[in-house]
């Protein structure tokens, strides 16, 4: 018998699927998918400087210049932009309301992980991890000074698979002038969680799983990582900070290695346990605090950012595009008990 | 410059994004990946009766059996269901509240759409795909009388990179205990709007499509073919009935007509433009109407049943799974000029 499954932050509910059950090596022809002859030429790398705009940040050996060699991770602004940095853009109204539309403002950049095209986020030593998330760090700094901005998402494709077109590693950045769907359903939950317990959802789910254990992958001082109880994909990860804050960007010194060491951990025991999927990892915090709104207040209380991680296992179709519901064929449970065993 | 883009029913953004902006040609690629070699055994193959389980319902030639060849369009149990048959679930609470659960409790069949395993939907006699329709029809009506379904959700994967497993052509209905989070949230607003203006948002809508018409692809008498102001994904597709119903089971013979012209309109069109892709489509519907609640009424008036129609043409990667926000780089008023000039 199936089980559905509610996902108590975004309210999507799952169907973990019992008669389709499903063991790591059966995903094996679609993680072998995502392995692809190198691309000739790879802007990303390092020498190749003068092929991508000029960068806006970087991380760099003492006396190297901007866009020369001698950067450990590159920041710079996405070559085909799905936003284009502007004033904030007003909303036009058409069709007595029917249609609504922005002009495209945003920002979108790119994060070159490392000057080297085959060393995967994974296989980088915890000192250059630390300096990708101090990157990330910087970034978020940066742009929630910019108001138009109402939302920062930090996301990164790995494996074509996963919707990435080069495969030097890189993450990627887009600032929105509105807040995503997605983030809407989570902080509205969260303070309707918040007003009823007076109590942050997320900091009693974490207590709540480590204290149960069987979702439970890995741990240290800082930071927990677990397959959540609703997920949508076979092994999919959640990376919570132990601290309470809603955002990112307030990330400490002391949590930052905590993080590369988690990341490094959770997702090197994806790539041993299912021979190296394609994946996304994306970052879920709070709307740009540089607006200091009632709203503004409410989420710093009531919500806790996080990191989720997807591999590429299986399709979304027609279930899923038309109901929003999942079908799952691996148990979280399962997942996690596989994950824990593959300690690195 | 980009456009941000609102649908007014499903409160989703979408990035027009013209920095990326594609033409069909550009798509072959990942349109040619759809075609496979056939599987060495097809239980869905007309002489292949005993390998599915028993048939639940058929349009047959007369004198022919249950179970035996001589059908025309064959409903069999999904031998792999996702939700199985049984009576209304109730829900574990578990964890103070953090873990809710069903049993998975539903139903899910195959509607084999042809005996013959290499004639594609679009390809299919107006007659064949009318008695597609009807059994549609009839498996919605039989499942309704059955309280504990609330939400009965018809759809099809057509390819690989579809989700569909074979490619014998086939839809599926999955009927599930809760109505799922899409659904929720597309009656929600539709409500919204009707309270608001007393009329239903897609009877307005519609009108207002026709009367601009560059979004229009096909019409006829019963029904018409359009692309989305604000599409997930290039060449996106919605089938609008113009008369108003919340429920796909109260579709009347001459609708039937309508409705089997118009889809092979659309697919065979898309088969043209984009060199066969693989596509999902699926219907949205009001809840089980046999509950004859308060809700019921409400939803009869301000909801509007309709088919989307998605090809498989880029993926969601992390900022789409991150957001709930998608970015399309071709517009729709684009993909409606080629999809309205590729007449048959």
């Amino acid at each position: 018998m199936s089980e559905l499954r509610k996902d108590i932050i975004s309210g999507r509910w799952v169907i973990i699927a019992a008669e389709r059950s499903k063991r790591p090596d059966d995903f094996r022809p679609a993680a072998e998918e995502s392995k692809k002859a190198p691309e000739r030429f790879c802007p990303f790398c390092e020498g190749n400087e003068d092929k991508t705009p000029p960068e806006v940040y970087a991380v760099r050996k003492k006396g190297t210049k901007a866009n020369q060699p001698g950067w450990f991770v590159r920041v710079v602004p996405n070559k085909f932009p799905a936003l284009t940095r502007g004033p904030a853009p007003e909303e036009k109204i058409d069709g007595h309301g029917l249609f609504r539309s922005l002009e495209g403002i945003g920002v979108h950049e790119v994060i070159i992980e490392s000057p080297h095209h085959n060393h995967e986020l994974s296989d980088l030593p915890l000192a250059q991890i630390k300096k990708v998330i101090k990157t990330y760090r910087q970034r978020l700094r940066k742009i929630q000074a910019e108001l138009q901005y109402k939302y920062i998402h930090i996301f990164k494709n790995k494996g074509r698979e996963a919707g990435a077109s080069l495969s030097h590693p890189h993450s990627q950045l887009v600032a929105t002038p509105i807040v995503p769907k997605k983030l809407v359903e989570e902080l509205r939950s969260c303070q309707k969680f918040y007003d009823q317990f007076k109590e942050c959802v997320f900091c009693r789910l974490i207590k709540e799983e480590i204290r149960r254990g069987d979702r439970l992958i890995y741990q240290n001082d800082y930071f927990c990582v677990l397959t959540p109880f609703a997920p949508r994909f076979p092994f999919e990860m959640r990376v919570y900070p132990f601290r309470h804050a809603a955002w990112f960007s307030e990330i400490r010194e002391a949590e930052i290695s905590g993080l590369a060491e988690v990341l490094k951990q959770a997702l090197g025991r994806l790539k041993d346990v299912l021979a190296d999927p394609a994946y996304n990892f994306y970052l879920h915090q709070g709307p740009n605090p540089n607006a200091p709104t009632e709203q503004t207040l409410r989420v710093r209380k009531s919500f806790h950012w996080h990191l989720e991680i997807i591999p590429v296992l299986t399709r979304a179709a027609g279930f899923e595009w038309g109901t929003g519901f999942y079908i799952n064929p691996v148990s979280p449970e399962v997942a996690a008990n596989y994950l824990r065993s593959a300690g690195r």
